[in-house]
């Protein structure tokens, strides 16, 4: 338990008028507790309270933790909301958590009537966004890890080879490497699947000329890794390799744009202002990144929606791409940790193809 | 697109007074539209009405939907719930997916004064409960891979070997036996971390005489397996040995006690008795089974509280155990398919240690 992280959550609250804050998210609460406990479907909850009389309600199936904080039991055949209703006060606002799911939420509100529930979740959040030196090593060292699995998977693409086998050959080195498993499942896209950001691996083989965007990333020691290299079956047409050279000189941008203090949109702008200058601002279609620790995508992003300032310890993704629908694509990804004079590039494997 | 399952569904909200609902769970939508996209931490809803004016609401990122739905788009610049608040209907409750996240639910009844969010859910869930005959020969091969891999995994089982090399090696034989990947993580248990139903796999070895619990399941074809088996490494004691005879007359006095009609609380009961008979019910801690399908719990589940009748078509797990802290756990699961006139149990590997 770190008594120093929920102090720095109730001080979020303080700020906020909050006195009371349900937290859901499962890597919040063991962040803040040290214990970890995966609901699947059933109710887990930590009530902060102003006065420090916080709560764990939990099912009787899960382990019993470890901490100071009192544990309120139900089993699977109660009305699991019923015991948070019994102890929340009706009378002030309750912090709710982000991802709590509308089959708690609803019923909680109805069970209290008047109870006034507010998104909440930038309490918790914002501790989490700023990482800690353990963390950061943690974080260092799966990038470094990453880097390797990646130098692997481009030693293994070869012309006839299928995203599937190489997404399995990346999974099998995260194993072996002695991660506890990928931090999300590895996206391979070849040729004109890789103009869709998120295509799932299939049988498509490599071919001569195409690209092969790899977004992968691991998990060990409970925190995640997440890179993206784009590389070619042999020769890229002159247009390809130009899209490249374009994607990194925006990844470069953007990199040099960060350090403490700069709004995090104008870290986006930076990347994104090399590709609309080339013609293809259009063909990026997505934020330039997004947070990253225990889990691969935390809150938080490096968009012109966030005007928020970067801050030292802060680690996020710097991916531009350009995408052609019917095509190919591009995208080259790094992180990078906010350093008080800069930033730090946790990967380290060449960005050419 | 299937419009018989969009039909019921809509069928279901008739019946409920509901014109107007929000289906959020990417399962539900890909199982009424045929579109399946993870969204992650982005918006992605399908609005039913009853008039038959639906949309869907989706980031630009995500692929166009090849459906006669009209589709809303926004980017990850837009405010994703503001095109949401323009849409529905103030005047009318608005059904809303039980997995919906308060980080859309909560700024969506601030941008709609006034409106009612009901959870409605069970308008597709219990649509989607009720598999055809192509989802239940998905369900039933399926099954018969996961008979495959236990068989092997069973025959991996030796003194000293890991939990984690054999959820490992579970892994390898889904991606070799054609799956697209686990259902879930691999439970594997040795000795005392069995006492926990949900014990992840390290590196605790196997040692003589004690009891290993498999809890594994595939993916394949968009459905899932799930089953469960104890073995002993040699001979268990006779009290263990006991607790395993006892566990698997429960699973077979459940699997007797399933026919259309039959609520799945007197399923639960009728393995529950079994147990409770011999002295051990404080130590059944958990429901007996829950719902599967696209993914591996879905909604609904076998326990006293759940007073709903069996009906023909409806896939459930049947998973006794016992549960000795310190000590050992055993669990015996099976999946059953409701049949017109009893259960077809899809799992055949014999179910002894």
């Amino acid at each position: 338990m770190s008594l120093e992280r929920i102090g720095r959550v109730l001080e979020a609250m303080r700020r906020r008028g909050l006195v009371q804050m349900l937290v859901s998210d499962p890597q919040s609460i063991c962040y803040l507790t040290g214990v970890y406990v995966e609901p699947f479907e059933r109710l887990f909850a930590l009530y902060l309270r102003a006065d420090g009389r916080h709560a764990f309600f939990m099912n009787r199936l899960f382990p019993v933790p470890d901490t100071d904080i009192e544990t309120v039991w139900h089993t699977d055949t109660d009305d699991p909301v019923a015991a948070i209703a019994g102890r929340v006060n009706a009378a002030t606002p309750l912090g709710v958590d982000k991802n709590w799911p509308a089959r708690f939420l609803l019923p909680l509100m109805q069970a209290v009537p008047g109870l006034r529930c507010e998104l909440a979740s930038a309490c918790v959040d914002d501790v989490r966004a700023v990482k800690d030196e353990a963390e950061q090593a943690l974080m260092r060292e799966n990038s470094r890890i990453n880097d390797e699995v990646i130098r692997r998977a481009a030693a293994f693409l070869r012309e006839g080879v299928t995203e599937r086998a190489c997404a399995q050959f990346i999974l099998e080195q995260y194993a072996l490497l002695g991660c506890e498993g990928p931090s999300f499942a590895p996206i391979v896209s070849f040729g004109a699947n890789a103009a869709d950001p998120h295509h799932a691996p299939d049988d498509t083989p490599l071919r001569a000329g195409e690209c092969a965007v790899l977004d992968i990333g691991g998990r060990k020691g409970g925190y995640c890794s997440d890179m993206t290299r784009t590389y070619f079956c042999g020769r890229p047409s002159e247009k390809h390799a130009a899209i490249h050279d374009l994607v990194r000189r925006a990844n470069e941008a953007a990199r040099a744009a960060v350090r403490p203090g700069v709004p995090l949109c104008d870290v986006d702008r930076a990347a994104r202002s090399v590709i609309e200058q080339a013609g293809y601002g259009e063909y990026f279609t997505h934020r330039l990144g997004h947070f990253i620790g225990r889990t691969e995508h935390e809150q938080g992003d490096v968009s012109s929606a966030n005007r928020a300032p970067a801050r030292a310890g802060m680690v996020f993704s710097i991916e531009p791409g350009v995408y052609l629908p019917g095509e190919m694509g591009v995208r080259v990804e790094d992180l990078v940790l906010v350093t008080p004079d800069g930033c730090e590039t946790l990967n380290a494997v060449d960005r050419h193809y």
